[in-house]
Order: structure tokens, then sequence, then C-alpha cells
């Protein structure tokens, strides 16, 4: 098991990684500072057959008194109706200040367990227990909670850390291929803007890592926290530094949006705006063709996308999602770019030139 | 005009207090270190016709492109449908990060706009320009935000502090005097529990009060607000020393939620519970029966009531609210208590004590 702290004044928390450790998610809590008594174990209908059970035994055997809610599987869950519903079960729960809410699942759990413990009572506390690969590396940490609204993604929020992360990397086992492959866009991203020695890593694991090896998806699901713990600590509320994190993510996310939501997978999305993101580092930044190359080589062995097919890409709809990123400045896109491997910075591009870069 | 700062760390903020003080809300928003631009000026129906646009022409005179948003009057505005509303309104009008809310308005509107500022983008600018007495003595300060759930009230909120206050005391003038009288036990609250000389300077401008002299109001609200902006600089999540602002609070609470919302005003029950907290004291915590009877003849003078009335009280329904308090511990209710006028603690009382002193 990998255990750190993530330093974040009065949000700090502990992190813990391994294998098994839904058993152990009573005592993690308690060690956490928890105080045995009601919990919502919210999870999802995909999720919560294969691991609820489980949860709630290691969480009653610590004296914990959970109510297991279960919410549609997907991202339509990420709505005010479906908060709602969490609020009417945690009332009839007799939720109180003192008590816990438990997010076991994926990204969606994450956030919307997340947002209802950021606003019932003001707030109570959260432990996050990850079961996918997105989650386990990126999502489940920095305290970003929240829901859609029917004109933008992730619109209604709030920031709210966690009592701890709880990343079984068992759980991914059970994934389907194809969620479990996205994942690794945002690991490959960690790599990327932070650590070229990881790159390296993950070329030499790559075949462990597609076998789904519970001791390389340890090391890589820790190694990816830290690096996210990081970059989080030295700047909660994304005002400065964090914003390297969207590596990849501007011609992502408008890549999802303008092609409909469900068509791409948000990493496989990211995979393709990393490729871009590469090529404009190279033209930009001083990244070298050399780095470019291995970076695309990378993330198509990982199984991701690294074009967009025809019909796709530069239509109305993606230069319309792209106008409309939150990290629009006067002058462009605040983007970021590679100088080399392993570092990142962020400058400002026309929207011309980043649709040039499209794949 | 009397302005301070309320010390929260990163939630510091300055209040403002004075008369017309609306007609530079644009200049006091620059100063607190927002950027013109977008910003949504919140208000209701009773509200938005005597103040909007005059509001709204002092933001536009400083750069500010406000959208006025009107929200329908009244405590059931604070629900989860008119919230979903203002997110609507506020995407329209294209909010960004940078944006700036304005909550003008009594304690519903102060709640609300606060709550859809604390989540919109997770958490954009909110200034509070509080136009009743309650909401310019109590709600406005504190980062106290938030809806109300069919089973309880405030279920759904977060704390999320302003980034500065402007109590416009003119704006009391045209309060119905029903409303107007009610802001004044919490007023009178902050003089029990800690400042004996504010309630004999009560005592002697209550004239002048209950006449709207504009100054004494400038006065008593600015000293109020310094009182509740000490106890919430030292306690900003309410754990601790906070809770001596719940005196008179929990009867309050109880009668209001068992009579039927809207049959008391918030601060006409307080009162009530006041009567009853003095009661208590007198018995439990040894103050003088002299300042028992000196607090419940300011209660009485302010035009407030000290007695329920026959039918009402202790009845299955109080006692039910009694129980579902939230400051329940084990063995009974945390109960805000004085030992002299200008000082209060807490102490564990029983249910069966507490109803006994109802009065």
């Amino acid at each position: 098991m990998h255990s750190f702290r993530v330093e974040l004044g009065a949000g700090a928390h502990d992190v813990h990684v391994g294998v098994g450790l839904i058993d152990h998610l009573g005592e993690i809590a308690l060690r956490a500072g928890l105080k045995p008594g009601r919990a919502a174990l919210i999870s999802d209908t995909h999720v919560a057959p294969l691991y609820a059970r489980r949860a709630s035994d290691a969480l009653t055997g610590s004296g914990f008194a959970p109510e297991t809610i279960e919410i549609p599987a997907g991202e339509a869950s990420k709505s005010l109706a479906v908060i709602a519903t969490l609020y009417d079960r945690m009332t009839a729960a007799e939720l109180d200040r003192a008590s816990v809410v438990i997010a076991l699942g994926g990204g969606v759990v994450g956030d919307l367990a997340g947002f209802a413990a950021a606003t019932y009572l003001r707030g109570i506390a959260v432990v996050q227990v990850p079961t996918t690969v997105v989650a386990q590396v990126d999502s489940s940490l920095g305290g970003k909670t929240g829901i859609n609204h029917p004109r933008a993604k992730n619109l209604i929020g709030a920031f709210y850390q966690p009592r701890a992360i709880v990343a079984d990397v068992a759980t991914l086992a059970s994934l389907p291929e194809r969620e479990f492959r996205e994942g690794f866009a945002e690991v490959i991203k960690y790599a990327a803007i932070m650590d070229a020695a990881m790159l390296t890593d993950l070329e030499r694991d790559l075949g462990l890592i597609t076998a789904r090896n519970a001791d390389t998806l340890e090391a890589v699901v820790a190694r990816s926290l830290r690096h996210k713990a990081q970059v989080v600590s030295s700047d909660v509320h994304e005002g400065g530094s964090r914003k390297i994190l969207n590596f990849g993510h501007t011609i992502g996310h408008a890549l999802e949006a303008s092609s409909g939501y469900g068509h791409y997978l948000h990493g496989e999305a990211v995979a393709i705006g990393m490729v871009a993101a590469a090529a404009l580092s190279e033209k930009h930044a001083g990244l070298s063709a050399e780095g470019a190359a291995r970076l695309l080589r990378l993330i198509e062995a990982a199984g991701l996308p690294v074009k967009v097919p025809h019909g796709l890409g530069a239509n109305d709809a993606f230069i319309a999602s792209l106008r409309l990123d939150k990290k629009r400045v006067a002058g462009g896109i605040e983007y970021v770019l590679l100088d080399r491997l392993g570092h990142a910075f962020t400058r400002t591009l026309s929207t011309g030139e980043i649709i040039a870069a499209l794949p």
C-alpha cells in the first residue's frame, strides 16, 4: 500500500492506494478522524452490485451505520434532479453534521456525492473511493465536485476536499477495456507535463499495465496521484500553476462538446488533445520532433485515439466550443505547452493556431 | 459611513454601513478588488421595484454590466426550483469566473444568491447588499448560504464568504413595521450575549430607533455587525464559540417549525426564545432576576412578542421540533445561557427543562 498526505492547509488529507482496500474502509475512515455513526454510501448501478456490499460491511465493522444509495450509472446522473434525490435520501437516513458520505465509483459518483456532501448542512465529511482509472489518478483528488447544467458541464459545483481518498486498484480489474484504457490519457499527461522519467517507465511497463498487473497499477496510480497532489497543493483554487493539468484538455473538451457528449470518452478526447498540444509545442515552444513523436507513440500504444475521424474535427460546433473555453483570455486561449518532455507552461494561442493543429 | 474589515483569513472582506450606499455600489465593488464585467443583480419582487434600478445604475457607472434577476419574494423561493432558474439566467447572461453576483434584498435573497454564487462555476464573487434589519445586522455576515429542503430549513447550503457587505440603512425606511421590528430581536441578542453597555444604549435610544432615525440606525447596525464579525472571525465554521449566537434560537426555531413557518417571523420567535432563555439563565446560570426582567422589558418595548399565545407552545409538534434541533447532544440540547447581561456560554439542558421555561 502507498499512503501519503495531500497538503491543503485546513483541507489536508491522506491518500491510500493499494489492493483490496475496500475491505478496510471502516478502519481508514476512523484513522481519518471520522466518528462512527450514520453514513451514506453513494454508488451507481454499475459499481454498487460489485463492491457496495463489501464496502458497507467494512464500514459496519468499524461502527458506522451506512445507508447504500444507488444512482443510475452515467453522466446523465450529474443533474439537479439526481442531486435532489440524494438530499431526500440523506435526509430520510437522518444524516447529521457528524455523518459521512462515501463516494464509491467513477468520476460521476465522485463529483455528485462530493457535491452532495459539500452542500448538505453546509458541508459534511466525504471519503472518495474511486473505482475507475480516471477517478483514481485524477478526478478524486483536488476537491472539484459538481453537476452539469444543460448548457455546460460542471457549471454547478464547489471546491470541497475529501477527508481521505481510498484507491483500491483491485477494482480496476472489473472495468470494461475501453474505460480502462481511457484513464491512461491522464497518466500519460502527468508524465508529459512533469515527469520525463515516468514516460520512460510507462513505455517499459505498458505490457504489465494493459495486463492489469496489480503491483504495476498500484505504482502507476500512486505516482500519478502524487503528481496531482503536488500541483493541487500549490494552487488549490486553480488560479495559477494548476493550469498545467489542462494539458490536452482545451481541444479535448471542445471535441467532447462538439461531437455530442458520449461519442468520445473524456480520456479519448484528451488523448487527441495531447497529440495536438504536442504538435503546437513543437511549433511554438521548442519541443523536439523526437519528443512529440515519442508522446504520440505512447498514446497510440496505450490504445488511445490520436486523430479525429473524418467529418468530426474543426467544424462550426468545435470552433464554437473552443470559443466558450474557460481558459479564454484576451487574444485567444491560455494553452498548455511543453518545451521538453516532463515540463509544461502556459502561453496564449489564437483559436486559429489551435484549430490548425487538430490531428 | 462605518467601514471595517471582517478577519476571515482567505475570506476576509470589508463591511460598509451608511446612508445611500446603494448609489455607490459600483465604486465599493471596485474597491473590493472586483473587475468590471458581467454581473447578476439578484433581488426579489418586493425589493427590486424599490432599489434595483439605482443599484444597476451604480454598477453600470463603474463599468459593470449587470443583469437584473428577480425572484418571487418570500421564504418559498429558497428552493431547488428557484436556484435552478438562477443557474439558467446566470448561464444565459454568460457569467464567467470573473463575474459578480450582487444579492440585493433580505435574508432570502442573500441566502439564495449567496448559494448560487457559491456553486456557479465552483464559486464566483458575491457582494451582499442587505435591505432588511435582520439581513443587515445578522444574516448577511458569516458566510451562511443555502436553501430549504421540504424536511428542513437551510438543509442545502454552503459556507461562502461575500467579497463585501454593503448595508444601506436608508433602505430600512421602506420596511413594513412588523419586518422592521422583528430585526431588533437579533440586535438585542448581541447586547444580551456580549455587550451590556449596548443594552443600556438600546434602552436609551429605542425612541430614535422606532422613529427610524438614520444616524441611530447606522450606529446600531454597525455595532451589531462588529459583534457578529468578532464572533464569526474566531469560529468560521461554527464549531465552538460561534454557538453563543444561537441565544434564543433553540426555542425560536422550534416555535417557528411547530407553528407552521410564516406564523411567526424569525425575529418574533427568537424574541420569545430569548425570554425563555433569560428565565433558564436565572434558574441555571445565576442571571439576576433584575437582569432577566430588564431583557424582557426591552424586548417588549421593541414591540416584540414575549409570550406564546394560548394553543401554541409546548404541543407535540413543538417537542418534536426541539428533538430535531441541530444543537442536540447526548443528554439534551446545547443551550446558550447568560450568567450576566452581556456574557453568554453554553450548557447542556434536557428538553424537559427547556419546555418548562416556555413563557
